[in-house]
């Protein structure tokens, strides 16, 4: 494939501007403000300029907080140097979650007092999953190897929630259709390469499987991918089943993807593009631009009143995966969907002012929520796709092969 | 109060145009559409044009069904005269519920299949209090004493629940503040009127009780009605302690005017009024009009994504709020905040093509979710503010007292 120079140009341009936003704006934002050095653990109610709108730790974002701040150590140690800063912050997550954040049998609570006090236990498995991730991350990084025990048996509970729902205490009635969720395989596929170190293949089974119960959420007769479908991977017509995330249907390519160009599985690389593609015609506003947090497959309005909004994790999952996709492809295509999800993005959710991005627009692309942290938005999903995003814009201006530094490790 | 020629013309057509609204588009919306002549109960999931979009029935809509499809039976019974419709009607709903919607406990499904298994239960006592409202009206229009025992032993039930909510089966963890929510003083003294006949006066404790902790949530300093308070009413300055819900808020204004009205307790009838003025005060969209669906009493953004959406409901409040506090206190204002709510609502809520009204609107008004059913939208909130509205509004044009036909029964 034959690079001409403007497009060089371009990437090199975007490239920068990635590392630009991930070092001089995002992390000084959450290093500035999240950090809780009474209590330890991470601020996860932020407002606009930074400042506390409550106490409360939510643990999702405690989770994988450590895991971005541990990676960024990671990548620092082994390319710029680092002072140990990130390190030093992802100490504090760390100590924090495993201090406070554990309930009986490997479960996790959802959210904590500023002090460490349990305040709610969801009925999922995906405080579990940001601990396992966090803490695995970390264990790296430290080289604490009881962080790696504790993620590996963490994890270890996690299969078992996957496999057996019931463990987390919401009944199965009689009428409730037995379906399969795309978020399961997802994050579990996620988490083998996390607590894999580089170089290790645990849990190659596990990894199959996971690619097929993904695969089954993928409708190519649709060309459409669900978030909830019959556990032969049919199609459900209710509200439930015909639910479509855009961007986490993105998010599944890109996960697809990178498993595929891990483990040299030629034949998925196709599959997860075009999953991105799908997403991406289907869930794209023709009117207002920017990716529909939510839609139904059958052209109903979805039940989720949000459904119309433009949130900011949805373009990071889209920025990450076309970047791989053209990687991989070298198709215009997905150059061409790149650049028009980082210009939207670009031109609505930074915050000059204050830094980081806004996460929350309305159906025309305006401010609608003027937080910066929340329950579910925190340091994680636009610093990892910055960070990612950047790897791979140095892998296609600098046309080096992906290697051991591949992307979503 | 000298009346002018006008203003009973204006009042005189609104009248005209709720009663139609009634007779000639909401309920023969849900007579013609939401009756499942096969397994019985409604359908609670209409698109726009009224077909379906799924076939689960949520059971608090089909215990408000039944209660207001046997209060308009009761209410022509005493009037117009009534072809026994909607009894029949009720009838479908009420032998589905009591068939079906039970759980163990005397606790009540949220939602069922159309054949009636059971599809999922919350952690809430709304399910349960929905069926009590039901079938305590229902008994009224059949004369079924077993339905109205039935009504009265799940609402013993209820009153456990609202006094122990561990009996729901939510946790309450350590580091969670206790406290306190308006939805629940707001639907006992709403259901205490429910299941006393006309002229009876049972648990008059409990309605004092229910009225002490209404009026915790009545915040005269920030004039604000607050959802969360602790045990004692103080604010809780969290998220959840700062939300507002200006429609809910103006709900158990009207509902507090009506128990002081029907009770002689004019010292109520000041402070219901005020509550009801601070929501639309602090909740009226001053750029776009409507009410808001949530607020932050601080300030900040609501964690609720869909806070700046127009719902039906809170309008539906509303209309009903206003006349009645018009009807109290013979103000011009009131007048005027029922007319702006009117005129809002008439112009962008209703569907000339198929009928019934859209419930959910953007911030800028325009219809964000086309069906005209969904999980909490049914054949309640707005028939129910067109009776009660049309009720008042003959009151207020014919001038006679309220007598035992007052509002809120």
């Amino acid at each position: 494939m034959a690079e001409d120079m403007p497009q060089m140009d371009e990437l090199r341009s975007w490239r920068e501007r990635f590392h630009t936003s991930l070092y001089d704006d995002v992390l000084p934002f959450w290093m500035k403000h999240s950090l809780d050095r009474e209590f330890g653990g991470y601020f996860t109610c932020l407002d606009r300029d930074g400042s506390l709108y409550d106490t409360k730790k939510h643990v999702w974002l405690q989770g994988r907080q450590v895991w971005m701040l541990s990676r960024i150590h990671n990548i620092l140690k082994e390319t710029d140097g680092t002072d140990g800063r990130y390190l030093e912050a992802a100490e504090l997550g760390a100590r924090f979650i495993r201090k406070h954040a554990k309930a009986d049998g490997n479960r996790v609570y959802f959210s904590l007092t500023r002090e460490g006090r349990p305040v709610f236990i969801q009925r999922k498995m995906f405080a579990e999953c940001f601990y396992v991730m966090g803490l695995a991350e970390y264990a790296r990084a430290s080289g604490d190897d009881s962080a790696r025990q504790e993620a590996l048996d963490v994890f270890e509970s996690v299969q078992k929630f996957a496999r057996n729902p019931a463990l987390l205490g919401r009944p199965q009635l009689d009428g409730m259709p037995k379906t399969i969720s795309l978020a399961v395989p997802m994050i579990l596929l996620n988490l083998i390469q996390e607590v894999n170190g580089p170089g290790e293949d645990r849990y190659p089974e596990l990894a199959e499987w996971c690619v097929e119960e993904l695969l089954k959420h993928f409708h190519a007769d649709r060309r459409i991918v669900l978030e909830t479908v019959l556990p032969n991977g049919s199609y459900l017509d209710t509200p439930e089943g015909r639910l479509v995330n855009p961007g986490h249907a993105i998010e599944a390519g890109w996960f697809l993807l990178d498993y595929a160009c891990r483990s040299g599985r030629d034949d998925l690389k196709q599959t997860a593009i075009e999953a991105m593609d799908w997403s991406f015609d289907f869930g794209w506003d023709k009117e207002y631009g920017g990716l529909y947090y939510y839609l139904d497959a059958g052209g109903y309005s979805p039940l989720q009143l949000e459904w119309s909004m433009k949130l900011w994790w949805p373009h990071c999952e889209a920025l990450i995966g076309f970047l791989m996709a053209y990687r991989e492809s070298g198709e215009a295509r997905h150059l061409e969907r790149f650049r028009q999800v980082a210009e939207y993005s670009f031109d609505r959710f930074p915050d000059p002012e204050f830094g980081e991005w806004y996460g929350y627009l309305d159906r025309r692309g305006e401010v609608a929520m003027r937080y910066k942290a929340a329950p579910y938005k925190g340091c994680f999903h636009l610093p990892r796709a910055l960070l990612l995003g950047e790897q791979v814009l140095d892998e296609l201006t600098q046309r080096q092969p992906a290697a051991g530094r591949s992307t979503a490790r």
